[in-house]
């Protein structure tokens, strides 16, 4: 921890009230403010440059899978959004609607989109005339809006940011194949760049998306042991496809329906990566999304060669990394807890007697471990250092995680459990509905998913009701 | 010309009609989809690539000049757009209204954005200090709305993507020197991207951005000879900064008022891109900003080796080109229109005569021109070629400009000109505001700018009432 604790102070203690230091983190860490328009965020550049980085991450991904971008409107006719039996009921509670162009009245309201099934829809029945034109693989980057009561800054706000990924196949297996894929890259992309572990599973039929025929989902752990949701992907069948008519002739000639898939990520998992890194001192970025993977810190700059030095270095850093350096007059301590709370990987410090001993010093934001290293050597070693930082960052949250993992065989230990160990709890189920809702009702905690990796019984009766088993569920409280 | 003409012969003249030559090229090349929300587009796969071409090339440009991304709520209350007179009095007739969320009637209505100076300003107001935090260089990319009557994908569309640059800066000076800078950037984008000549100049008071002290404008020439408006810059002064008391503490310790800018370009330059570069085999795509650079057309394919030598090659040029193969069972001579249709600056044929003697044949899709290349130096050949097609489209447009660009210094003449020879004309103007209006009415040509590189008087009087001219304008009818 560094010495200059006055900016760190400012924070409070993640231990006292996790809700106001995930706020002071976003404000003081410069990633969003607040607007005039009711919930609704400004998205500042610290945090907007991480959202560029996970978007050119995925947008990768979704290209060497053979996804393809566009871009729909974002109004939909109310005639149009009702096409869709379930999907209207889910969405019509929260969505804002446009009555007036001008000075005009409209004469059908449009809904500002709060996800596009049904314009993709639209578009695939004009599109899509013979098997030989599919699959058709989308994707779209955009901005949707759900008239939320209670807002907080990227885990729930009216409007965010996401991309929606919509495809349509000649059979259910490739459409099935095909939300298990986007599941994956999805997986991918919380461990490998944003160094969060994720429960891999299937929604139950109460908390699937409205329309799907099944949910998938990836499924994190905060450091206050509450879960959230990271992504979804959604199987359809061909249940839009004849609510849309999307119909092509197949290779026998005759005319079938296609199936349908959609999934989506959002700014949803900046808030993620601030609650399962973060620690008192602020943010904590993994070295591949950070917008700056390293800040060079001038030690006595006022010392004749310091500046040049540290110039030199941040030029020279350039070539390999996201690199900042602050040559500002605030003091070494005050900056060393500035680039804290920035969560800011990997700090270098050079002075003058660094600069005689030609050397620098790297200091870990994960570890706080402080290295001595030649200025030879000095790409190598910070490349070394980012990867074991991004390595380690992963280790530590799945740590966490697997700590927080309780198991529950009898209702009494597992409302116990519930209230005093935040976390995942691994319960038996009976895919009663009713089980479900009242154990939300009982504990406050939801089915966060039934795992992919981990359906062996652990016990033969439903937590709830003790009638016969069938699922293993993960549950808890989650944002 | 390609020898199968079925597929072109479906596109209309564009000497015959121009208007539908656009739409049928906006269809045919696959570009754009009608939705069932008037005036809004699906940009589709081919469309969308073009985009994010513009944008990387575009966002990289603003990132070397120092500028940030953020991202602002999409929605406006209404108080917030009233807060600068002349801004609301210019947008408010355009925009589209939110007045309900969910079941509730809100309190006071938002508008969905049709730009963003408001919200930039209200930001700016709470994060601008002192000196020490300007200049503040922000931009965003999003889509806005503008309630249009009558629409035309690309050109004019109820909802449109663009990236909206708003900075705020210590002096006039400062601000000013911002907003020429920019539009240098646009000008570069146009010329050297895009291969899009463009007149750079100051816009009429008529014609400025609402609540702008002076607008800048790149202003282009199509193929039919009206002109269109590719990107704008605004300098604002301090009229927003005094209606949002946006005020800082300046080194001398007195409290000052910002100056600010904003620039804007938008999907439009993709009409121009079409309308500049297309002819009646339909779409021609500058190499720099075509999603395929070239096509790979197997000829004879259903000889042995063929195909195996066409994959090969497509692996090969994919290294350092964006490649497409057209290895399906439709005809070459098919294949040939609709790599034209679609733009793709280059067509690489490869059969069996050219296996044998080691060669593939580039065809350029702007001269026609045809030649055989060893396999040997294929790479160095298309990076050459590519080269000339982009110069090449860019001195045609250029040259095409000239041509179109008349003067006049009578009003007979400068009437007959509009009539029978669109272009640019170029005449003396008085500066009053009555005579551009007239000229409007009489003829149906706007003044498109005060040319920066063409201030030398062609006469003493004004074209329109011969009362002594102030200014050189470029006048045409424009879309
Ligand atoms: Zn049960
Ligand atoms: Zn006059």
């Amino acid at each position: 921890m560094s010495k200059d604790k006055k900016f760190v102070e400012a924070i409070t203690d993640m231990d006292v009230d996790f809700p106001r230091w995930y706020t002071d983190v976003v404000k003081k860490a410069e990633l969003v403010d607040y607007s005039s328009v009711r919930g609704c965020m400004v998205i500042r550049p610290y945090g907007y440059a991480i959202w560029e980085n996970i978007q050119s991450n995925l947008d990768k991904m979704f290209k060497e899978t053979g996804h393809e971008n566009v871009y729909m409107p974002m109004f939909i006719p109310e005639s149009l959004l009702q096409k869709e039996a379930d999907h209207i009921e889910g969405f019509a509670p929260e969505v804002a609607w446009v009555t007036h162009g001008g000075s005009e009245e409209l004469g059908e309201r449009l809904c500002v989109r709060p996800t596009s099934e049904t314009l993709f829809a639209e578009h695939y029945s004009k599109i899509v005339n013979s098997y030989k034109d599919l699959p058709k693989l989308y994707n779209q980057w955009c901005s949707v809006v759900r008239w939320e009561k209670t807002t907080r800054p990227f885990l729930r706000t009216l409007e965010f940011l996401w991309q929606e990924g919509h495809t349509a196949h000649r059979t259910a297996e490739d459409a099935q194949e095909e939300t298990l894929r986007m599941l994956d890259v999805y997986g991918r992309l919380c461990e490998e760049y944003l160094a969060i572990p994720v429960i891999k599973g299937r929604k139950t039929e109460k908390e699937k998306f409205a329309g799907a025929e099944a949910t998938y989902t990836i499924e994190s752990l905060m450091h206050d042991g509450k879960a959230l949701q990271c992504g979804t992907s959604h199987y359809f069948g061909d249940g839009f496809a004849k609510a849309f008519d999307i119909q092509f002739t197949d290779s026998d000639g005759k005319m079938k329906h296609v199936h349908q898939t959609s999934w989506g990520v959002t700014t949803r998992l900046i808030g993620a990566i601030i609650m399962v890194h973060g620690d008192n001192s602020g943010l904590m970025l993994p070295p591949k999304i950070a917008p700056k993977q390293l800040v060079i810190i001038p030690v006595a700059q006022h010392k004749e060669g310091v500046l040049e030095k540290a110039n030199e270095l941040k030029e020279r850093l350039s070539k390999e990394f996201r690199v900042q350096l602050d040559d500002s007059d605030k003091k070494p301590g005050w900056k060393y807890s500035e680039y804290e709370m920035k969560g800011v990987p990997l700090r270098v410090e050079i002075g003058p007697k660094d600069i005689e001993k030609n050397q620098a010093v790297l200091v870990r934001r994960d570890t706080r471990e402080k290295v001595f290293v030649s200025l030879d050597e000095l790409e190598a070693k910070i490349t070394e250092t980012l990867d074991s930082i991004q390595n380690d960052m992963l280790e530590a949250a799945r740590t966490r995680q697997t700590e927080k993992t309780s198991v529950a065989t009898d209702y009494d230990t597992f409302k116990e459990t519930v209230a005093n160990r935040p976390g995942f709890i691994k319960a038996m189920w009976c895919e009663d509905r009713a089980c479900e809702e009242k154990i939300k009702e009982d504990t406050g905690a939801s089915s966060r998913c039934m795992p992919f990796h981990d359906q062996e019984p652990i016990a033969d009766t439903c937590i709830c009701c003790e009638k016969p088993a069938k699922k293993l569920v993960y549950w808890g409280r989650a944002y």
